[in-house]
Protein backbone atom coordinates (compact mmCIF):
# COMPACT_ATOMS: atom_id res chain seq x y z
CA UNK A 1 0.00 0.00 0.00
CA UNK A 2 1.28 3.29 -1.22
CA UNK A 3 -1.23 5.53 0.67
CA UNK A 4 0.96 6.35 3.42
CA UNK A 5 0.99 10.08 1.92
CA UNK A 6 -2.09 12.01 1.98
CA UNK A 7 -1.46 15.02 0.23
CA UNK A 8 -3.85 17.98 1.68
CA UNK A 9 -7.18 18.26 0.06
CA UNK A 10 -9.80 20.62 1.02
CA UNK A 11 -13.20 18.10 2.01
CA UNK A 12 -16.72 18.98 1.76
CA UNK A 13 -19.25 17.75 3.80
CA UNK A 14 -22.70 18.33 2.12
CA UNK A 15 -26.10 17.35 3.79
CA UNK A 16 -28.73 15.60 1.59
CA UNK A 17 -31.75 17.26 2.19
CA UNK A 18 -35.09 16.95 0.54
CA UNK A 19 -35.09 13.01 1.36
CA UNK A 20 -38.90 11.88 1.71
CA UNK A 21 -40.18 9.33 5.19
CA UNK A 22 -38.23 6.31 4.29
CA UNK A 23 -40.23 3.06 5.01
CA UNK A 24 -40.00 -0.46 4.65
CA UNK A 25 -38.49 -1.21 1.09
CA UNK A 26 -37.45 1.96 0.32
CA UNK A 27 -34.75 2.12 -2.39
CA UNK A 28 -32.68 4.60 -0.46
CA UNK A 29 -29.61 4.69 -3.57
CA UNK A 30 -32.43 5.93 -5.69
CA UNK A 31 -33.42 8.46 -3.94
CA UNK A 32 -30.38 9.77 -2.86
CA UNK A 33 -29.76 10.02 -6.46
CA UNK A 34 -32.77 11.82 -6.87
CA UNK A 35 -31.95 14.06 -4.14
CA UNK A 36 -28.18 14.83 -4.59
CA UNK A 37 -25.54 14.83 -7.73
CA UNK A 38 -22.85 12.62 -7.13
CA UNK A 39 -18.97 12.57 -8.39
CA UNK A 40 -16.71 9.47 -8.56
CA UNK A 41 -14.64 9.39 -5.15
CA UNK A 42 -17.24 10.91 -2.69
CA UNK A 43 -18.49 9.26 0.00
CA UNK A 44 -22.11 8.75 1.05
CA UNK A 45 -22.45 8.68 4.72
CA UNK A 46 -26.31 7.51 6.09
CA UNK A 47 -27.68 6.80 9.10
CA UNK A 48 -28.73 3.57 10.58
CA UNK A 49 -31.94 4.91 11.35
CA UNK A 50 -32.98 5.09 7.58
CA UNK A 51 -30.88 1.98 6.88
CA UNK A 52 -32.87 -0.09 9.18
CA UNK A 53 -36.15 1.69 7.99
CA UNK A 54 -36.10 0.69 4.43
CA UNK A 55 -35.09 -2.79 5.66
CA UNK A 56 -37.78 -3.41 8.01
CA UNK A 57 -35.70 -3.55 11.15
CA UNK A 58 -37.84 -1.90 13.08
CA UNK A 59 -39.82 -3.74 15.67
CA UNK A 60 -43.22 -2.80 17.63
CA UNK A 61 -42.43 -1.49 21.15
CA UNK A 62 -45.26 -1.02 23.85
CA UNK A 63 -44.09 2.79 24.50
CA UNK A 64 -45.62 2.23 28.01
CA UNK A 65 -43.64 -0.64 29.37
CA UNK A 66 -40.07 0.38 29.53
CA UNK A 67 -39.77 -3.55 29.65
CA UNK A 68 -40.51 -4.12 26.38
CA UNK A 69 -37.64 -1.97 25.09
CA UNK A 70 -35.22 -3.62 27.25
CA UNK A 71 -36.57 -7.15 26.07
CA UNK A 72 -35.31 -6.12 22.90
CA UNK A 73 -32.00 -5.52 24.12
CA UNK A 74 -31.26 -8.28 26.01
CA UNK A 75 -31.83 -10.42 23.08
CA UNK A 76 -30.06 -8.47 20.91
CA UNK A 77 -26.81 -8.74 23.04
CA UNK A 78 -24.25 -11.48 23.36
CA UNK A 79 -22.22 -9.90 25.67
CA UNK A 80 -23.19 -7.19 29.09
CA UNK A 81 -20.40 -5.64 29.67
CA UNK A 82 -22.06 -2.61 32.06
CA UNK A 83 -25.56 -1.99 33.48
CA UNK A 84 -26.50 0.85 35.28
CA UNK A 85 -29.82 1.74 36.21
CA UNK A 86 -32.03 1.12 32.50
CA UNK A 87 -28.59 1.79 30.59
CA UNK A 88 -26.97 -1.47 29.24
CA UNK A 89 -23.45 -1.28 27.60
CA UNK A 90 -23.20 -4.69 25.34
CA UNK A 91 -22.13 -6.49 22.69
CA UNK A 92 -24.31 -6.92 19.84
CA UNK A 93 -24.60 -9.98 18.08
CA UNK A 94 -22.55 -7.89 15.25
CA UNK A 95 -19.67 -7.69 17.56
CA UNK A 96 -20.59 -3.73 18.41
CA UNK A 97 -20.19 -2.67 21.63
CA UNK A 98 -22.68 0.17 22.63
CA UNK A 99 -25.58 1.39 24.86
CA UNK A 100 -28.72 -0.69 24.35
CA UNK A 101 -27.54 -3.01 21.68
CA UNK A 102 -28.37 -0.21 19.36
CA UNK A 103 -31.83 -0.12 19.80
CA UNK A 104 -33.48 2.73 19.42
CA UNK A 105 -36.43 4.82 20.42
CA UNK A 106 -35.89 8.47 18.87
CA UNK A 107 -36.53 9.29 15.26
CA UNK A 108 -38.81 6.33 14.71
CA UNK A 109 -42.58 6.60 15.27
CA UNK A 110 -44.16 6.39 18.78
CA UNK A 111 -44.50 2.42 19.60
CA UNK A 112 -41.73 1.39 17.40
CA UNK A 113 -38.04 0.60 18.30
CA UNK A 114 -35.52 0.83 15.14
CA UNK A 115 -32.73 -2.03 15.53
CA UNK A 116 -29.30 -1.90 13.68
CA UNK A 117 -29.75 -3.23 10.22
CA UNK A 118 -28.99 -7.46 10.31
CA UNK A 119 -25.39 -6.76 7.92
CA UNK A 120 -24.70 -3.10 7.93
CA UNK A 121 -21.50 -3.59 5.38
CA UNK A 122 -23.97 -5.53 3.15
CA UNK A 123 -26.44 -2.84 3.47
CA UNK A 124 -23.31 -0.45 2.32
CA UNK A 125 -22.52 -2.32 -0.49
CA UNK A 126 -26.63 -2.42 -1.69
CA UNK A 127 -26.33 1.24 -1.46
CA UNK A 128 -23.04 1.67 -3.53
CA UNK A 129 -24.47 -0.93 -5.92
CA UNK A 130 -27.60 1.15 -6.46
CA UNK A 131 -25.82 4.41 -6.92
CA UNK A 132 -23.40 2.74 -9.66
CA UNK A 133 -26.53 1.03 -11.35
CA UNK A 134 -28.54 4.26 -11.09
CA UNK A 135 -26.10 6.87 -11.59
CA UNK A 136 -22.60 5.42 -12.96
CA UNK A 137 -20.18 7.04 -10.39
CA UNK A 138 -18.34 5.02 -8.17
CA UNK A 139 -18.50 5.96 -4.43
CA UNK A 140 -17.92 4.47 -1.04
CA UNK A 141 -20.59 4.50 1.53
CA UNK A 142 -20.42 4.58 5.68
CA UNK A 143 -23.13 3.08 7.68
CA UNK A 144 -23.45 5.60 10.48
CA UNK A 145 -24.86 5.43 13.82
CA UNK A 146 -24.16 7.40 17.42
CA UNK A 147 -22.32 5.80 20.16
CA UNK A 148 -21.43 6.80 23.28
CA UNK A 149 -17.70 5.74 24.49
CA UNK A 150 -15.86 5.34 27.98
CA UNK A 151 -13.73 8.22 29.60
CA UNK A 152 -15.57 11.37 27.04
CA UNK A 153 -18.68 12.59 27.59
CA UNK A 154 -21.07 12.78 24.81
CA UNK A 155 -22.07 10.83 21.77
CA UNK A 156 -20.69 10.83 18.47
CA UNK A 157 -21.54 8.73 14.81
CA UNK A 158 -19.14 5.82 13.67
CA UNK A 159 -19.56 3.90 11.05
CA UNK A 160 -21.00 0.34 11.71
CA UNK A 161 -20.80 -0.45 7.71
CA UNK A 162 -19.01 0.03 5.08
CA UNK A 163 -18.50 -0.45 1.14
CA UNK A 164 -15.90 0.74 -1.22
CA UNK A 165 -13.67 2.39 1.02
CA UNK A 166 -10.57 0.95 3.49
CA UNK A 167 -12.79 1.55 6.90
CA UNK A 168 -8.53 1.35 8.80
CA UNK A 169 -5.85 3.57 6.59
CA UNK A 170 -2.59 1.51 7.94
CA UNK A 171 -0.07 3.76 8.00
CA UNK A 172 2.79 1.17 8.64
CA UNK A 173 6.04 1.56 7.21
CA UNK A 174 5.47 5.13 5.95
CA UNK A 175 7.52 7.74 7.61
CA UNK A 176 6.70 11.23 9.68
CA UNK A 177 7.89 14.18 8.51
CA UNK A 178 11.42 13.73 10.77
CA UNK A 179 11.40 10.29 8.58
CA UNK A 180 10.88 7.80 11.69
CA UNK A 181 8.46 5.32 11.03
CA UNK A 182 4.96 5.81 12.25
CA UNK A 183 4.12 4.24 15.40
CA UNK A 184 0.51 4.68 15.24
CA UNK A 185 -0.44 3.12 12.10
CA UNK A 186 -3.72 2.48 11.68
CA UNK A 187 -6.52 5.06 11.12
CA UNK A 188 -10.05 4.80 11.66
CA UNK A 189 -11.04 6.91 8.44
CA UNK A 190 -14.40 5.66 8.28
CA UNK A 191 -15.43 6.48 12.08
CA UNK A 192 -13.85 9.81 11.33
CA UNK A 193 -15.81 10.21 8.01
CA UNK A 194 -18.51 9.16 10.24
CA UNK A 195 -18.01 12.25 12.70
CA UNK A 196 -17.51 14.63 10.22
CA UNK A 197 -20.87 13.52 8.83
CA UNK A 198 -22.69 14.11 11.60
CA UNK A 199 -21.96 17.64 12.25
CA UNK A 200 -24.11 18.49 9.05
CA UNK A 201 -26.64 16.38 10.05
CA UNK A 202 -27.49 17.17 13.51
CA UNK A 203 -29.69 15.24 15.65
CA UNK A 204 -32.95 17.08 15.24
CA UNK A 205 -32.86 17.98 12.07
CA UNK A 206 -33.94 15.00 10.19
CA UNK A 207 -31.20 15.03 7.92
CA UNK A 208 -30.34 11.35 7.07
CA UNK A 209 -27.49 11.33 4.50
CA UNK A 210 -24.53 13.80 3.84
CA UNK A 211 -21.59 13.60 1.45
CA UNK A 212 -17.97 13.92 2.19
CA UNK A 213 -15.92 15.01 -1.40
CA UNK A 214 -12.95 15.44 -1.09
CA UNK A 215 -11.17 12.86 0.66
CA UNK A 216 -7.99 11.27 -0.41
CA UNK A 217 -8.85 8.59 -3.28
CA UNK A 218 -6.30 5.86 -1.76
CA UNK A 219 -8.80 5.43 1.04
CA UNK A 220 -11.41 4.10 -1.73
CA UNK A 221 -11.05 0.53 -3.00
CA UNK A 222 -12.58 -2.34 -4.64
CA UNK A 223 -10.74 -4.74 -2.55
CA UNK A 224 -12.64 -6.70 0.03
CA UNK A 225 -12.67 -4.49 3.24
CA UNK A 226 -15.76 -3.68 5.30
CA UNK A 227 -16.73 -2.70 9.13
CA UNK A 228 -17.07 -5.61 10.40
CA UNK A 229 -13.97 -7.06 8.73
CA UNK A 230 -11.45 -4.26 9.37
CA UNK A 231 -12.88 -2.00 12.20
CA UNK A 232 -14.08 -4.07 15.01
CA UNK A 233 -11.52 -5.22 17.35
CA UNK A 234 -11.78 -8.68 18.09
CA UNK A 235 -12.16 -9.56 21.90
CA UNK A 236 -8.85 -11.65 22.18
CA UNK A 237 -7.35 -8.16 21.04
CA UNK A 238 -9.14 -5.78 23.44
CA UNK A 239 -8.32 -4.99 26.42
CA UNK A 240 -11.86 -3.85 27.69
CA UNK A 241 -13.52 -6.72 27.07
CA UNK B 1 -30.21 26.78 25.23
CA UNK B 2 -32.27 26.75 21.85
CA UNK B 3 -29.54 25.11 19.99
CA UNK B 4 -31.10 21.82 19.37
CA UNK B 5 -31.96 22.31 15.68
CA UNK B 6 -28.19 22.64 13.86
CA UNK B 7 -30.11 23.90 10.38
CA UNK B 8 -28.33 21.83 7.71
CA UNK B 9 -25.24 23.98 6.22
CA UNK B 10 -22.45 22.25 4.00
CA UNK B 11 -19.26 22.44 5.99
CA UNK B 12 -15.65 22.59 4.61
CA UNK B 13 -12.26 21.10 5.94
CA UNK B 14 -9.52 22.94 4.65
CA UNK B 15 -5.70 21.94 5.16
CA UNK B 16 -3.27 24.70 6.29
CA UNK B 17 -0.32 24.52 4.28
CA UNK B 18 2.82 26.10 4.68
CA UNK B 19 3.44 26.56 7.95
CA UNK B 20 7.35 26.88 9.56
CA UNK B 21 8.57 24.37 11.50
CA UNK B 22 7.58 25.19 14.83
CA UNK B 23 9.83 25.34 17.91
CA UNK B 24 9.98 26.54 21.86
CA UNK B 25 8.42 30.47 21.55
CA UNK B 26 7.01 30.13 18.67
CA UNK B 27 3.44 32.06 17.93
CA UNK B 28 1.12 29.99 16.70
CA UNK B 29 -1.87 32.27 16.15
CA UNK B 30 0.34 34.91 14.24
CA UNK B 31 1.80 31.72 11.95
CA UNK B 32 -1.94 30.54 11.49
CA UNK B 33 -2.71 34.17 10.49
CA UNK B 34 0.03 34.81 8.17
CA UNK B 35 -0.60 31.25 6.34
CA UNK B 36 -4.54 31.48 5.82
CA UNK B 37 -7.39 34.01 6.01
CA UNK B 38 -9.57 33.05 8.66
CA UNK B 39 -13.58 34.22 9.05
CA UNK B 40 -15.87 34.96 12.01
CA UNK B 41 -17.26 31.49 13.45
CA UNK B 42 -14.05 29.12 11.72
CA UNK B 43 -12.97 27.32 13.95
CA UNK B 44 -9.25 26.16 13.82
CA UNK B 45 -8.04 22.98 14.57
CA UNK B 46 -4.53 22.83 15.66
CA UNK B 47 -2.43 19.41 16.46
CA UNK B 48 -1.01 18.76 20.02
CA UNK B 49 2.10 18.23 18.90
CA UNK B 50 2.71 21.94 17.61
CA UNK B 51 0.97 23.17 20.88
CA UNK B 52 3.26 21.32 22.49
CA UNK B 53 6.27 22.13 20.47
CA UNK B 54 5.41 25.94 20.60
CA UNK B 55 5.36 25.71 24.40
CA UNK B 56 8.53 23.31 25.28
CA UNK B 57 6.66 20.61 26.46
CA UNK B 58 8.88 18.38 24.55
CA UNK B 59 11.41 16.26 26.96
CA UNK B 60 14.85 14.55 25.96
CA UNK B 61 14.51 10.64 26.04
CA UNK B 62 17.47 8.16 25.20
CA UNK B 63 16.41 6.79 21.80
CA UNK B 64 17.74 3.69 21.99
CA UNK B 65 16.32 2.84 25.48
CA UNK B 66 12.98 2.45 26.08
CA UNK B 67 12.84 2.67 29.41
CA UNK B 68 13.64 6.41 28.90
CA UNK B 69 10.13 6.73 27.67
CA UNK B 70 8.66 4.79 29.42
CA UNK B 71 10.17 6.52 32.63
CA UNK B 72 7.73 9.88 31.39
CA UNK B 73 5.00 7.92 30.53
CA UNK B 74 4.74 6.76 34.31
CA UNK B 75 5.41 10.26 35.59
CA UNK B 76 2.64 11.44 33.79
CA UNK B 77 0.40 9.03 34.90
CA UNK B 78 -1.91 9.17 38.08
CA UNK B 79 -3.57 6.11 37.01
CA UNK B 80 -3.36 2.63 35.19
CA UNK B 81 -6.25 1.04 33.88
CA UNK B 82 -4.44 -1.25 31.60
CA UNK B 83 -0.77 -2.64 30.80
CA UNK B 84 0.25 -4.95 27.85
CA UNK B 85 3.64 -5.37 26.56
CA UNK B 86 4.79 -2.05 26.32
CA UNK B 87 1.38 -0.04 26.30
CA UNK B 88 0.47 1.42 29.17
CA UNK B 89 -3.92 3.01 29.09
CA UNK B 90 -3.23 5.70 31.66
CA UNK B 91 -4.85 8.23 33.19
CA UNK B 92 -3.07 11.69 32.87
CA UNK B 93 -3.00 14.15 35.36
CA UNK B 94 -5.23 16.45 33.01
CA UNK B 95 -8.04 13.35 32.98
CA UNK B 96 -7.19 12.06 29.54
CA UNK B 97 -7.73 8.19 28.91
CA UNK B 98 -5.25 7.72 26.19
CA UNK B 99 -1.97 5.16 25.31
CA UNK B 100 0.73 6.57 27.41
CA UNK B 101 0.13 9.21 28.60
CA UNK B 102 0.28 10.96 25.54
CA UNK B 103 4.12 11.28 25.33
CA UNK B 104 4.82 10.81 21.58
CA UNK B 105 7.97 9.82 19.85
CA UNK B 106 6.67 10.64 16.40
CA UNK B 107 6.84 13.98 14.98
CA UNK B 108 9.29 14.99 16.89
CA UNK B 109 13.29 14.82 16.73
CA UNK B 110 14.94 11.92 17.55
CA UNK B 111 16.03 11.76 21.70
CA UNK B 112 12.93 13.76 22.21
CA UNK B 113 9.47 12.91 22.87
CA UNK B 114 6.43 15.56 22.86
CA UNK B 115 4.26 15.63 26.21
CA UNK B 116 0.67 16.88 26.47
CA UNK B 117 0.74 20.83 26.76
CA UNK B 118 0.00 21.21 30.60
CA UNK B 119 -3.52 22.69 30.16
CA UNK B 120 -4.77 22.53 26.61
CA UNK B 121 -7.42 24.58 27.16
CA UNK B 122 -5.42 27.31 27.83
CA UNK B 123 -3.49 26.75 24.75
CA UNK B 124 -6.52 27.18 22.97
CA UNK B 125 -7.73 30.12 24.68
CA UNK B 126 -4.12 31.80 23.44
CA UNK B 127 -4.59 31.00 20.42
CA UNK B 128 -8.17 32.34 19.83
CA UNK B 129 -7.18 35.12 21.66
CA UNK B 130 -4.02 35.96 19.43
CA UNK B 131 -6.19 34.86 16.06
CA UNK B 132 -8.39 37.61 17.39
CA UNK B 133 -5.83 40.35 18.32
CA UNK B 134 -4.34 39.46 15.01
CA UNK B 135 -6.67 39.30 12.33
CA UNK B 136 -9.93 41.01 13.94
CA UNK B 137 -11.81 37.38 13.71
CA UNK B 138 -13.30 35.47 15.96
CA UNK B 139 -13.14 32.21 15.52
CA UNK B 140 -13.34 29.02 17.85
CA UNK B 141 -9.93 26.72 18.57
CA UNK B 142 -9.69 22.71 18.84
CA UNK B 143 -6.31 21.29 20.00
CA UNK B 144 -6.72 17.91 18.90
CA UNK B 145 -4.29 14.28 19.40
CA UNK B 146 -4.63 11.38 18.48
CA UNK B 147 -6.07 8.64 20.51
CA UNK B 148 -7.27 4.91 20.24
CA UNK B 149 -10.22 3.65 22.06
CA UNK B 150 -11.51 -0.08 23.44
CA UNK B 151 -13.67 -2.13 21.41
CA UNK B 152 -12.47 -0.46 17.80
CA UNK B 153 -9.54 -1.03 15.70
CA UNK B 154 -7.19 2.17 14.58
CA UNK B 155 -6.86 5.87 16.23
CA UNK B 156 -9.44 9.16 15.73
CA UNK B 157 -8.27 12.41 16.39
CA UNK B 158 -10.32 13.87 19.32
CA UNK B 159 -10.51 17.08 20.59
CA UNK B 160 -7.93 17.83 24.17
CA UNK B 161 -8.49 21.51 24.31
CA UNK B 162 -10.86 23.94 23.16
CA UNK B 163 -11.82 27.96 23.35
CA UNK B 164 -15.11 29.80 22.03
CA UNK B 165 -16.92 26.78 21.14
CA UNK B 166 -18.86 23.89 23.27
CA UNK B 167 -17.24 21.14 23.03
CA UNK B 168 -20.63 19.14 23.89
CA UNK B 169 -23.66 20.41 22.47
CA UNK B 170 -26.59 19.64 24.73
CA UNK B 171 -29.92 19.11 22.98
CA UNK B 172 -32.09 17.97 26.15
CA UNK B 173 -35.37 19.31 25.48
CA UNK B 174 -35.35 19.25 21.85
CA UNK B 175 -37.58 16.69 19.81
CA UNK B 176 -36.64 14.70 16.83
CA UNK B 177 -38.23 14.66 13.71
CA UNK B 178 -41.52 12.61 15.15
CA UNK B 179 -41.81 15.31 18.19
CA UNK B 180 -40.67 12.98 20.77
CA UNK B 181 -37.87 14.47 23.16
CA UNK B 182 -34.83 13.05 22.11
CA UNK B 183 -33.41 10.91 24.57
CA UNK B 184 -29.46 11.11 23.17
CA UNK B 185 -28.70 14.57 24.50
CA UNK B 186 -25.00 15.71 24.28
CA UNK B 187 -23.05 15.46 21.04
CA UNK B 188 -19.49 15.85 20.95
CA UNK B 189 -19.02 18.39 18.51
CA UNK B 190 -15.54 19.00 19.64
CA UNK B 191 -14.44 15.58 19.54
CA UNK B 192 -15.93 15.48 15.67
CA UNK B 193 -14.25 18.57 14.25
CA UNK B 194 -11.24 16.82 15.61
CA UNK B 195 -11.85 13.77 13.38
CA UNK B 196 -12.78 15.94 10.47
CA UNK B 197 -9.74 17.85 10.49
CA UNK B 198 -7.41 14.86 10.70
CA UNK B 199 -9.02 13.81 7.21
CA UNK B 200 -7.29 16.84 5.79
CA UNK B 201 -3.92 16.31 7.66
CA UNK B 202 -3.27 12.90 7.68
CA UNK B 203 -0.20 11.14 10.29
CA UNK B 204 2.61 11.81 7.52
CA UNK B 205 1.88 14.96 5.98
CA UNK B 206 2.86 17.04 8.04
CA UNK B 207 -0.22 19.50 8.19
CA UNK B 208 -0.54 20.69 11.60
CA UNK B 209 -3.48 23.12 11.44
CA UNK B 210 -6.74 22.66 9.55
CA UNK B 211 -9.86 25.07 9.30
CA UNK B 212 -13.35 23.96 9.83
CA UNK B 213 -15.64 26.14 7.86
CA UNK B 214 -19.28 26.00 7.64
CA UNK B 215 -20.25 24.85 11.64
CA UNK B 216 -23.55 26.23 12.63
CA UNK B 217 -23.23 29.35 14.75
CA UNK B 218 -24.84 27.81 17.89
CA UNK B 219 -21.36 25.96 18.53
CA UNK B 220 -19.71 29.15 19.02
CA UNK B 221 -19.86 30.81 22.55
CA UNK B 222 -18.53 33.16 24.50
CA UNK B 223 -19.21 31.14 27.52
CA UNK B 224 -16.93 29.21 29.78
CA UNK B 225 -17.13 25.98 27.85
CA UNK B 226 -13.76 23.76 27.85
CA UNK B 227 -12.53 20.34 27.06
CA UNK B 228 -11.66 19.91 30.59
CA UNK B 229 -14.51 20.86 32.02
CA UNK B 230 -17.48 20.14 29.49
CA UNK B 231 -15.71 16.88 27.50
CA UNK B 232 -13.88 14.72 30.10
CA UNK B 233 -16.20 12.38 32.30
CA UNK B 234 -15.49 12.58 35.79
CA UNK B 235 -14.27 9.30 37.21
CA UNK B 236 -17.41 9.06 39.51
CA UNK B 237 -19.67 9.40 36.08
CA UNK B 238 -17.52 6.95 34.45
CA UNK B 239 -18.46 2.87 34.02
CA UNK B 240 -15.34 1.93 32.63
CA UNK B 241 -12.58 3.20 35.83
Amino acid sequence: MTDGVRAPRTLTVIPVTGLPEVGRGADLAGLICEATALCDGDVVVVTQKVVSKAEGAVEAVDADDPLSHKSIVERESVRVLRRRGDLVISETRHGFVCANAGVDLSNVERGTAALLPEDSDRSARRIRDGIRARAGVRVGVVVSDTFGRPWRRGVTDVAIGSAGIRPVVDLRGTRDAYGRELQVTEVAVADEVAAAAELVMGKATGVPVAVVRGLDPSVHTDEPASVSRDLLRPPTDDLFR
